[in-house]
C-alpha cells in the first residue's frame, strides 16, 4: 500500500480559485447574490456527489426516501434531512473507532491523507473530527483571511491560547495563521500548556500585537499581567483580539486590554469557521464560498424568516473529500441580520 | 504589505527532487558516495549563498577572515568556524526577540512565512527556533520517510506523546506523519495535555499500532495500562515504537510492550531529524540529502577519524530559506559506525 502525500491531494490552483483570499475575497463578496449563489451551487453539487459515496449519507438520505439524482442543486437543499452530533456519535458507536461518516476507507491507492482530532468536549463527550487535506487547508484559508479582514497584518505577532493535544482548536488556528497570513504565531495554548505568568512574559518579550482565543482566559491574562506588575495597556501593545467572544464578553474584554478592537467569530469543529465579524463589527459575515447557513425553527426544523431566531444549520460546501457536512444542525441559535453592509459586501450576516 | 502564503513559498517539484521519499529515498541511498556527495555539494552551495545574506553569518565568517567566494563547496566545509546554542542566545540578546540568525527581516514583498517555536528547555532555557516554509516541509518529509523506512505503514494509527504549546516537538512530528505518511496521527501530547489513563484508553479505543515519543513516558504508559487492568501486550496492538530512546532504554522499553520493535532517532530543534535507525537497527543512518554530520574532537574541534568519539557538528543542507545551519555544534557525542550496511545503503551511520 502506498503512502499518499498530503500536498499531492490538493489542487492548489483550483483551491485558490474556489476560495479567494485578500482583495480577491472582497471582490467575491461584492458580487451580486446571483453570482455568489452560482459559485455556491457549483461547489454544493460536488459535495453531494461525494456524500453519495459515503455510508452515513446513503443511510440518512435513503431513509428519507431520497435517491441519487433527486438533489438537483441548492434549490433542493432545504428538503434534505438535517443531522447533528448525536448522529455522528451513533455512527461511531456502530462503526468504531472512526464511524462511517468520514469516507476515509481505503480505495485502490490506499487511504487518502486524513487529519484526526477531537472536539474539546466542553458540551459533552469529545467527538472524533476527521479532515481531508484539501478541506483542512480551505478551512484554514477561510480563518486566515477572516483574521486579515478583521485587520491582522503581515507584521503582527499573534498569541494563541487555544489548546492542543487531541483537541482540534489550537492546531487549526496555528495552520490558519502560519499557512495563510504571514503573522508570526505563538502557540502558547492553555494555562496547562504554558503557565499564565509565562504567557504574559512571552507576550511582553516577543511584542505580541494580537491575541486569539476564548474571552475568559484572555480576560484572565490581563489580571495576571497586573499581578506581575506588567500594565496590560501601557506595557503591552495589544491592538486586536479575535476569538469566541460572545456579545456580553466583548466590552469587558476590550476594557481589560485598554479599549482594543475585539472581533467575534463562529464555527464548530465539524464545520470550521462559519462566520465572523468584519471591521464594521455589525454582525458576523458568513464565509459563503465555504458555508451555507440556514436558520431553522428549533421545534419544526423549517427555515424561519430573516430576523427570527433559530438553530444554525450549516452546509460546508468546501468539504468534498473527507466528512462532507450537508445540513448539520449545530443547535447554536442565531438570527439573520438584515439591512445593507456598510462595507458594501453582499454576504449573508448572522448575529454573534 | 502583502500577506505571503506558506505554500506559495514552496516549489514542490524541486523539493521532491532534492529530497526523495519512499522507494526514491532507497535509490538515493544506494548511489555511490561520489553521487551522494555531488547532490550534497549542490545543496550546500545554495545554503552558503543564503547564509551570506544574514548578519549572523556575515559576523561569524567575517570574524574568521572568510570572504564571499572563499567557500567553494563541501571541500571547504571543515575550515569554517562552528557555532552553538550560546551563539544563538547571544544573537537573540543583542537583537531581541528573534535574533539576527534567521534572516526573517522584511524584503520587498514583506516577510516570508515563518514558523516560530521554542526548544523544550530540558537542557537550559528555552531557545527560539525559526523555520521557513520550505525547510519546515523538508524536515517533516525527512522524518516522515524515516518512519516509513523503520516500518510505519499507511494504515497505522500513531500515538504521539511529544508535547505541544510553544515547544516544537509535537507540532513537528504531527506535520511529519500527517503530511508525508498517511498513517492516522493522534496528538495526545504530554500527560499534562492528555492524562496518562486517558492516553491508554485512546490507544485501546483507536487501535494504536505505533507509539512515538520519549522512552520514559512510553514506559510509564505501559505501567499505567497495567494499573487500569489493560494488558499492554495482550489488550493493545503496538507493533512499533520510534523516538528519542537511547541505548540503555531500548531493551527495557521493548520488553515493557511485549518485545515490539523499537527504533531510535536523533535530531535537535535547530536541525530537525539528523539520523535514525533503519530496519537493520545497526547504527543511525544520516539523512544525507538534508544533513552533513562531522564528528569533531571535543577539545580541538577538529574532525576525528571514523570510530573515535566526538561532538556532532551538523550542517543542514536543506535549510536555505530561514535560519541556515552551517557547522552547528550540538555538543551531543557520537562516533561514526564503519563497515557495510546490511541493507546495501551507502549512507553514513552514527552510533545512537
Amino acid at each position: 500500500m502506498k503512502h499518499n502525500v498530503y500536498h499531492d491531494a490538493i489542487n492548489w490552483a483550483e483551491l485558490r480559485k474556489d476560495h479567494p483570499i485578500g482583495q480577491d475575497f472582497l471582490q467575491f463578496a461584492k458580487q451580486s447574490r446571483d453570482e455568489i449563489r452560482a459559485h455556491q451551487d457549483r461547489l454544493f453539487k460536488r459535495c453531494v456527489a461525494r456524500a453519495w459515496q459515503i455510508p452515513f449519507y446513503q443511510r440518512l438520505w435513503g431513509e428519507a426516501g431520497i435517491e441519487p439524482g433527486d438533489i438537483k442543486g441548492l434549490e433542493t437543499l432545504n428538503s434534505l434531512p438535517v443531522f447533528d452530533k448525536s448522529d455522528i456519535m451513533a455512527s461511531i458507536d456502530a462503526n468504531p473507532p472512526f464511524g462511517d461518516f468520514g469516507g476515509i476507507e481505503s480505495g485502490p491507492n490506499g487511504r487518502q491523507p486524513v487529519i484526526m482530532h477531537t472536539t474539546s468536549g466542553t458540551t459533552g463527550n469529545p467527538q472524533v473530527l476527521l479532515f481531508g487535506a484539501k478541506s483542512r487547508e480551505v478551512q484554514s484559508l477561510m480563518l486566515g483571511r477572516l483574521y486579515q479582514f478583521q485587520g491582522m497584518r503581515p507584521d503582527d505577532v499573534v498569541h494563541s491560547v487555544y489548546g492542543h493535544g487531541m483537541i482540534n482548536g489550537g492546531h487549526y488556528v496555528r495552520e490558519a495563521v502560519t499557512h495563510w497570513t504571514n503573522a508570526i504565531f505563538m502557540s502558547a495554548g492553555t494555562g496547562v500548556e504554558t503557565r499564565s505568568a509565562k504567557q504574559v512574559e512571552l507576550m511582553r518579550d516577543f511584542g505580541t500585537t494580537v491575541i486569539i482565543g476564548f474571552a475568559d482566559y484572555i480576560k484572565k491574562l490581563a489580571r495576571v499581567a497586573t499581578e506581575l506588575g506588567i500594565d496590560p495597556v501601557r506595557d503591552l501593545n495589544i491592538r486586536m483580539i479575535s476569538g469566541h467572544l460572545g456579545r456580553e464578553d466583548k466590552n469587558a474584554l476590550s476594557e481589560a486590554w485598554g479599549g482594543v478592537d475585539c472581533f467575534d467569530w463562529y464555527g464548530v469543529g465539524d464545520t470550521g469557521v462559519v462566520a465572523g465579524e468584519g471591521p464594521d463589527r455589525d454582525g458576523l459575515y458568513v464565509m459563503e464560498d465555504g458555508q451555507i447557513v440556514e436558520v431553522c425553527d428549533i421545534d419544526t426544523g423549517k427555515p424561519v424568516p430573516d430576523g427570527q431566531p433559530g438553530d444554525i444549520v450549516c452546509t460546508c460546501i468546501h468539504k468534498d473529500d473527507v466528512y462532507p457536512v450537508i445540513r448539520f444542525n449545530t443547535h447554536d441559535v442565531t438570527k439573520i441580520v438584515s439591512g445593507k453592509s456598510s462595507l458594501g459586501l453582499n454576504l449573508q450576516r448572522i448575529e454573534g
